[in-house]
């Protein structure tokens, strides 16, 4: 099955990328149906596991959006069975290395290519003629989250198989900044924006692709201006949160009715 | 365990009213921390039942919102069985006579009140001292959607120990203008309107509370001065969906990418 | 949304319609795959849920197969709720009389044609513009299992807005035959096959659709030439039943080696 | 397959029934195995629906212990589906009159004898043979709750083919004494014990078996002396709180050690 | 607890066993009730995890059958989560040396013969007596895949506490044959067949088992007359996916109607 | 967000600590509402997994109790998951040297002091202002279970970050005794609770926490007089069972009444 990632990317157009936190196949249902190009499950941080992968691919599967998924570390089950269960493209946190690189190509990729183990047993339901030709349409994107790993970015960027680099703003500023910037997305510091830049450049000399994280689509935009190839724009749990957030305070605002208990127990809109 | 929409009406003000479409308590818990007063969660219409009510509303508890539902229909099952679960308010569909409300009440309240079966299995662990003193607490809404119930109105205003009218647009549209109106929220038109305006009034009289279900919280705060005490504005599918939409179509017009395919197959934020 | 079962009818070509008992949905997926027109969840007699439904329908919706449920009693709830979770038709057990009929329909149409209540949740996220035309392209089967239903199928037949008579064998025998005949699929016997019979040609009278519940493809071919327009041949515990004993005897056949414990505690493939 | 229980009785000795409330395989399969004649779990009040049910069945079934279920209601779709999930017998709240009776137990009979759907799923997989022979070993037991049930109690207990009356002392209170006495188990005052006894005799006198939920042993084998065939003692929920209630307890007496939050948010060890 | 295999192997007879791919205890349950010796979960490939395995052994526990799995990858957190769940069993994919078998087996053993850590909470509820002396009945199938695991096969082999090599052919295929052949089972080629005989011959040597995934019961009997004291065949979904196809076929056949759309989106009978 | 143990622990008071093995979040808000200062899930050892920490960690969430969690091995994506989930502390079994606790509080630390991914999908919606700050919150505890990290204690206990030692009694006995006393808690023997007492005295000299696993308050008093920090008494499934089993045993005690089964298939009481 081809992924059609690549078909937008041959004809020079960026990819919208959606982002699922919450662990529900109908929130993923909802999603999927809101026009982005490829949405991705956050296994790492999301509030779900594997148990909640499978329905939420089988509920996008009939919106054409491609699915994919950030798995929560370098690890070969995890990666094999988000495979298995049809992701046409994995993000794995925290490569610091070409050999770490390597490694995840290589969980990626049946043999000899790699050492992906057979047994693609949802895949093989809905991907008619699954099989080793997936190696060339599965994606594969390493994120760079420290010091070490810019140190090494043109190493890992040229490892063969990889095809992108995926930069999630918050752990890239805490793992090179030592402190002295908090976390957050769409970084306004001269730094930051540099840094995010040079990855670009890099990932466009190795003909490779950049993606990146956003809070919104105007950072987005500007990413894409940079040379991003993909841009994540927010995701489930902060777009329900915020539009919430400012439905109860554009209420309140109306109405001048304020809460009955003046101070509340949650973070209004601020999730992550 | 007092009721705490009681007391915001007795100090003369406003509820707002969230809504839970979406089966899962992460999606409960973070809407619960977005400000509501109360927040219900649809079985009837939500994509849920009883299995993720019960997780939903432990997800809420800790933040102090008034945790309410609607049920399915008049059915003494399932309005047991959420209250058991630890409702502190049941909103019924379709009810169209005195009849109807007097057996609806009975469900709510133990004996001697009605007939409601003693065994408050989760409430009773959350609530210390849950017992027939809960019969004054607990909030009765009965929802009229049809033609017969509007000309029952009054009688089905001055049931005893009924709390309120819950009113939800699209239904009562149907079931008012045989097909000459189509369904939805927020009505403009002026027979929907007075409709509507008189059924605060005769709540206002039976001194009962009314409450409507409203798509933004402009039209919320109009129904507020006429005369409503509590207003639902929207629901987490809507707003998921909504700035979901919203975000696409800012990305899509900052870059001027189109989707890859043409039709896409899904309803960009048109949820219910 | 165009029903394609009435496509199917209207060039003449009879329907196949698969069975699904376990509430899982991959194999509501592998069972989708298989090339089947249309595929019940049965949640009468399955092993199942709505909170199963739900998941089952979001995995079936890719195939494009015409994903219908029977529920477990003429109960307005089950319907609606079954209808908002995306079903294309509904199979009602148990319809003994015109009224009843008259009753069943109405929960599938919205007003003024019936008393659907309006919150396509799920339905409205995946079929774009889901509204009242729905009440055109949704199916109702009533079942007839009892003497008195029988005496009013040509009343039940002609109900206005029924599209068909769904024909369960089992419970058609016990309900007719007094306990003279066994349960089963597939009858032999000649008064079975006459009643069976009967149905189809009064259903083809009223211009409505005969549906049949079968456990082979021959018997299905049968009851096709019967005049039946659509049948359904075994189900999903059944056919992995069946071909889980059929494997196993064919290997202790092969092998001569028996099973460690001669009494076996389970039932070899005669599942329902 | 034979149901334990009748054998039981024909020795002429009591039986011990355990209750389950929490919706878990787990919790059932360790209740399970600390030696109760029979278990049922309690889909009225508990805090668990269908989707529990059937794991909770399958994880009793190794222990052989004879595994029943509390439906909420007396409503054919519930009682149905329980049994085919594998209930040997079944518990109905709120029978108020010899009608009543004969409708609770015509959903546990198939045809002629009444009018239970034929198609039982998962019982048929693990229990070779199942049919209609069944209706001799499904237990039928009418819960009695109001004063209407009390002064129609001798035309209940000899409704054809049913097995007995069920005691839950709560609701037995609140529906016969107009909210003088408060619910609760194990009931002391003469008037109340007067009520449960005339159950028995009466139960004994139509040939059925009389059953009461208990909160002690202590209580249970008072029962039993006055001729009741079967005893609930607690359950699941009250058996964990008061266990960790009470180590909490002790623990603090021995350690002086109190909880750093004066004011407790929950109910300790008062759970129903 | 006695592992029951041992005593088949002890009176010479091959072991049947099944394997289950599909997350569901309802499916467990039906297999378990086939005749099967021994089933499998794959937790490796299978569409499930954790969550699912547990049920799935309650629900198979009553039929006797003996319960293990193939966990996904050498890794003590899930082989010891596998064992306290209940399994007699454990096959490790992907054991390439005498270093990773020592490893592989100490999971399983608890000390001083292993590292396995002590708390079997769901094994200990359902064993009487389960403690050390499980150390001698849990067996440990390792999985060799590749070139290296084939070089090293007699050293692994001769493991301190290895009871069995596992041969799953299609990743065996891939892993040694540099993709010249394709995956698959059931290998017709000389050089697998040798292959595949060349470790029964090793493991016959060694004194420990022989274990063969195979398609059919007639590859099965092949595999037991080369010295194979185990064979899998096939597994549910297969087994399902196979009977439907075949089931919608011979219909197609017999009522020559062809289904509506003429492309059909999934894999006919083609699972994995 | 404040960790409530640290206040308790300066004010000098010891910490009352309880367990869960069941995977439900009803049985979590039974037990957070008994009284606890602290209560962790036990997901290496319980009979459950991440899918169900998520609900466990909400439905405790309101009582206030300290919600932590026992990882199944020194995992990354283990450890960072269960902290998004909202944990307020980790149990990490086996840990053996300075170098692997260093890694195990890595994990739990935001950058620079760790690795710890930023990411709280759900710690962000239920603690406000949640960030690097939590380093300082969350409590880091090591186990120590063979005798390799016996003869590592002091460099173990000084490990920079780390917070305290868990003792584990059962494991502890294995891997230090190499097999000559059996696993269990509550030791008597005096070189077990030498040991014992040695860990508490290192620990008080490290300036960390110590804290045992116990069996009964009143070993969990003597351990306190030894020095320890805080101590859990039982768990949730030692509980229910050891409840159940004494009513079981009272009831056959006062009725004489034997179990139809002379032997029984389960394990009473004994659940570890």
């Amino acid at each position: 099955m081809r992924n059609k990632l690549k078909d937008i990317w041959v004809e020079g157009r960026p990819v919208l990328h959606g982002w699922l936190s919450i662990g529900n196949p109908f929130t993923a249902e909802i999603m999927a149906a809101q026009g982005y190009d490829a949405i991705s499950i956050d296994i790492q941080h999301g509030a779900l596991d594997y148990s909640a992968v499978l329905p939420m691919f089988q509920a996008m599967r009939a919106s054409g959006v491609v699915a994919m998924a950030r798995v929560p570390w370098l690890d070969p089950a995890a990666i094999m069975k988000t495979l298995d269960a049809g992701a046409m493209g994995i993000i794995c946190p925290m490569i610091n290395s070409r050999a770490e690189a390597e490694e995840f190509v290589s969980y990626l990729r049946y043999p000899p290519k790699g050492q992906r183990s057979f047994g693609p047993t949802r895949a093989g339901v809905v991907m008619p003629g699954y099989g080793l030709a997936m190696n060339d349409e599965i994606l594969a994107f390493a994120m760079i989250e420290t010091q070490v790993g810019m140190d090494n970015l043109e190493e890992i960027a040229a490892t063969q198989g990889l095809d992108g680099i995926y930069v999630g703003p918050a752990d890239l500023t805490l793992g090179t900044k030592a402190g002295r910037l908090p976390p957050g997305f769409d970084r306004q510091e001269d730094e930051m924006i540099a840094l995010i830049q040079r990855i670009a450049t890099v990932c466009r000399a190795a003909g490779i692709k950049a993606a990146l994280h956003c809070g919104t689509p105007e950072y987005a935009a500007k990413a894409i201006s940079w040379g991003y190839h993909m841009t994540t724009v927010s995701g489930d749990t902060r777009l329900l949160a915020g539009a919430a957030a400012a439905s109860v305070a554009r209420w309140r605002e109306l109405t001048g009715a304020e809460p009955k208990a003046a101070g509340s127990t949650g973070n209004k809109g601020g999730t992550y």
